[in-house]
């Protein structure tokens, strides 16, 4: 036993260890000690060392994050380049985070227009930083004590801020878990025995949304097992892009009439590409007198609730009436992604749908068991995202989350002006919420030739670090490809001026222009 | 004009707007220039304020995470409690985040032994803040060139290490997500017309897990329309916690002769309260025997596969014969939370499955669409949370991880033989993996007496800031209530010690005494 007092680091607790007075002595031989006090030094110098390169690492982060560049991404390579300069370039973790700063998109850029979100705010960054500190898990109160009071605090905020009158939620890894969520609440309120028998020998049950409704309630569909032919798309008007609730209507009559039942009418507040806001008045009143559980997706529009204008607000009357409803933090409000939230008035039915009482985790006798919200999800660790939310709105206020949303909004109305007033730009839908489609107005080209050049100038602007603008078709427009231009930047750290959105439209027109004259169009169309 | 080039900050900017060769004059008065101006400015300052907060913001937190606090809370409140401190004291940021850190558990303190996570490694909580500073999502290479190579790299990475051939695997929020992905696909493989038709008039599938297996195929069965009755749990062995494989080979022929398809087995690696990990080899075999998807769910064992032990690694035998598998590097590995992982063998499956080629997001037309993994999945943002294994990959390496891994080993297997040895405390189960399930030896004491300490000792340790660890019943066993000790701080910041591990031991042996020997038990029993 003198070898074992030598190692004077842990030497006096190892004594202490070694007399205690519940120890068998005949059997103390057997704790293997040696080995473990060698595999602690090594991991305990690994560990200092990691330690000491935290505060420089965040520092070369900080430091990306500060620079207000405005070009949106510097260098530009094939997935392959990359991966071989992240193999020959990444020998340590400061040289692997310069490598993905230089080959990341610059969310933060001011012209980083592509998707419905963008940089993350600061506030909500540190935010983030918290979560990743203090790393735990909000499925029980007993790991989580603050995020879980906070998440609860902050899902009634959300749900008085819309007008539900009883509120229970989650936090959820995105919008499109959101819908699925509601989807599957609805299907379990529908038909309570699909929990224990199974979807098999149940009622076919059919879902309602939009044609222009997000990709998520059909993968949410082939989820459930409710599958593609039961996921019902009513058509949207081409005017306004909202579901035709005349449609809605007879559909609900005539699947009434024939002994369908309709479970679930998902309408969007806020649809991906025109922006538009199903009526949320007459959904609800419809969905209600048929008894079918009618579900909000506002993953994007949700935030025109805080607008200081009412015909903003007036977007989303009718969501209070709504079964549940999702809503993004992360995307026109940019707190760090993800912050997402399903809400439904229909108190237990989360916990009904999914509790399996996991005695590991939910033990009875725990105190303050009542606190515990993770039996109510479909997962069992789940991050307190909601934390970003709350700290966000302690910083900003609901006035500051209001003069956000509405600075987007003024800023898509200054662009849909400007390109409904520009020679070589037209609207391809009236302006609605953050969104402006638009095209190249190039009458001399065949339609085909106006169908390229949105990619073509997507990729000249892209391959220059200018600014990245999603384009896409459309069912309701004939047009072809067309630009959808999206304003998140209300509270994010690079703020996007007028003149530099308006510039920015001058450039894709003049690109329009020379890309069109110097034929790379015509060319393209015989090449493939 | 002459007010408006009196805005001199974006005055010649605002010139160069104005001057537009491409605006049509006699509608330029139309755009309202002036309240954007307005908003701009104000949102600008507030901008500017959050982004002069966040470094000290940071340097708050990093003070937490670098303060060595051994206790791991101090701070203890009921929930209502808790509320009220939050609503009365969070009145800005800065004192938001104070609070947030006194009402949370230290999951980084040594003694914090509750779940299959602790604290997170620093080299991740770069990982984590790399993600938050450029905030994009994984579903497009064009938004996140770095980070989807990443995710490929490390999901072909991974793949090898567990033996797998061919793999395609997307990082999903959690291992329950994971075991969701698993039984979709394998539903899909199983019966593809459930995609388009639905599982009403589908056929009745089967899926079979082991009665030790996480709760999130419970949940999954019920996500899926699968349903309750359709999750057959295969016993386990009362010896080894594995689940028995001569009972599924009968339970498979069985419903085999009964013309009922089987499509999933779902076994486990890692049992979540013992440890066990299921023959893999053998259940490999019977179910390619009957032509069923074997999915793995090694969310809390797969680490072994870095161990240096050949014992170690010999849990995982078999394993490269699954046809999918789940794996946590936020669990015994440190990895900030949530890093978990799915792949798959059966490659295009997540694409079949999934896939709805939404217009706006995957464009046949742009550049790379073969990078973009965002179709693959079930939802349509998510966080690249491979980054942060990657980093700390390259930071520790295959033997860094292995030394983590073996270090909880080793420390278990100590844990294990100092109860075994211990006058006062008993071993439930013989230890596996990482896992110590053991519970007070008092045979003075009633079944009811012992059954009702776990939750008195741990009650009364967290209420000192003293050691977590979780306790639970099992159906393996009649002892009732038993604490169950996990070891995950190999890699992590504040490392448990030998000497902490037995006194702690011996602090929870004395709490049985003096709390059995004070009536506190018997006073409860008669109370409640």
């Amino acid at each position: 036993q003198g070898g074992r007092s030598k190692r004077t680091a842990e030497g006096s607790e190892l004594w202490w260890c070694l007399a205690s007075p519940y120890m068998n002595n005949s059997k103390r031989s057997n704790i293997i000690i040696s080995s473990c006090f060698r595999s602690l030094r090594r991991i305990h110098h690994q560990s200092d060392d990691a330690k000491r390169l935290l505060r420089p690492l965040i520092d070369q982060l900080l430091q990306y994050y500060e620079d207000n560049d405005v070009m949106v991404q510097r260098e530009h390579a094939s997935p392959k380049d990359i991966r071989n300069s992240l193999l020959k370039n990444s020998k340590d973790v400061k040289s692997a985070l310069e490598e993905l700063c230089k080959y990341s998109v610059r969310t933060s850029s001011p012209l980083f227009l592509n998707q419905l979100y963008s940089g993350a705010d600061p506030i909500s960054i540190a935010g983030e930083f918290a979560l990743a500190v203090t790393n735990t898990n909000a499925h029980t109160f007993e790991v989580s004590p603050a995020f879980s009071v906070i998440e609860q605090m902050v899902i009634e905020n959300i749900g008085k801020k819309f007008g539900f009158d009883l509120v229970e939620g989650l936090t959820t890894p995105g919008g499109s878990v959101s819908n699925l969520y509601a989807m599957h609440l609805a299907r379990y309120v529908a038909d309570p025995d699909v929990k224990t028998r199974g979807a098999v020998h149940g009622p076919r049950l059919i879902a309602l949304v939009s044609e222009d409704a997000h990709y998520s309630y059909a993968k949410a569909a082939r989820v459930l097992g409710i599958g593609d032919n039961n996921l019902i798309k009513i058509p949207t008007r081409i005017d306004s892009g909202q579901m035709d609730t005349d449609i809605l209507y007879s559909k609900l009559k005539e699947f009434h009439t024939n002994n369908t039942k309709v479970f679930f009418i998902g309408s969007t507040a806020g649809t991906t590409v025109r922006g538009s806001f199903d009526n949320l008045e007459t959904i609800a009143s419809i969905s209600s007198n048929y008894n079918v559980w009618h579900h909000v997706d506002a993953a994007w529009g949700g935030a025109a609730i805080w607008s200081e204008n009412k015909d903003t607000r007036a977007l989303l009357r009718g969501v209070k009436n709504a079964d549940s409803l999702a809503w993004n933090a992360h995307k026109l409000i940019n707190v760090a992604l993800p912050c997402a939230f399903f809400l439904t008035k229909r108190i237990g039915a989360l916990e009904e749908t999914n509790a399996t009482h996991a005695p590991y985790l939910f033990q009875p006798e725990k105190q303050f068991r009542e606190a515990d919200f993770g039996d109510r999800t479909i997962m069992c660790g789940r991050k307190a995202d909601s934390f970003k939310f709350w700290l966000y709105h302690i910083h900003y206020g609901d006035q500051g989350i209001a003069q956000r949303v509405d600075h987007c909004l003024r800023l898509a109305r200054l662009a849909a002006d400007y390109v409904a007033n520009h020679s070589l730009l037209e609207l391809v839908f009236p302006p609605s919420f953050a969104n402006v489609c638009f095209r190249p107005k190039l009458p001399h080209l065949t339609a085909d030739q106006l169908h390229q050049l949105p990619p073509l100038i997507k990729q000249h602007m892209h391959s220059k670090g200018d600014a990245m603008i999603g384009f896409q078709t459309h069912h309701a427009t004939s047009v072809g490809n067309f630009f959808r231009l999206v304003i998140t930047h209300g509270g994010s750290e690079s703020l996007l001026t007028e003149t530099q959105l308006t510039s920015m439209l001058d450039r894709i027109a003049q690109l329009a222009l020379s890309l069109s004259s110097s034929g790379t169009t015509k060319k393209r169309t015989k090449g493939t």
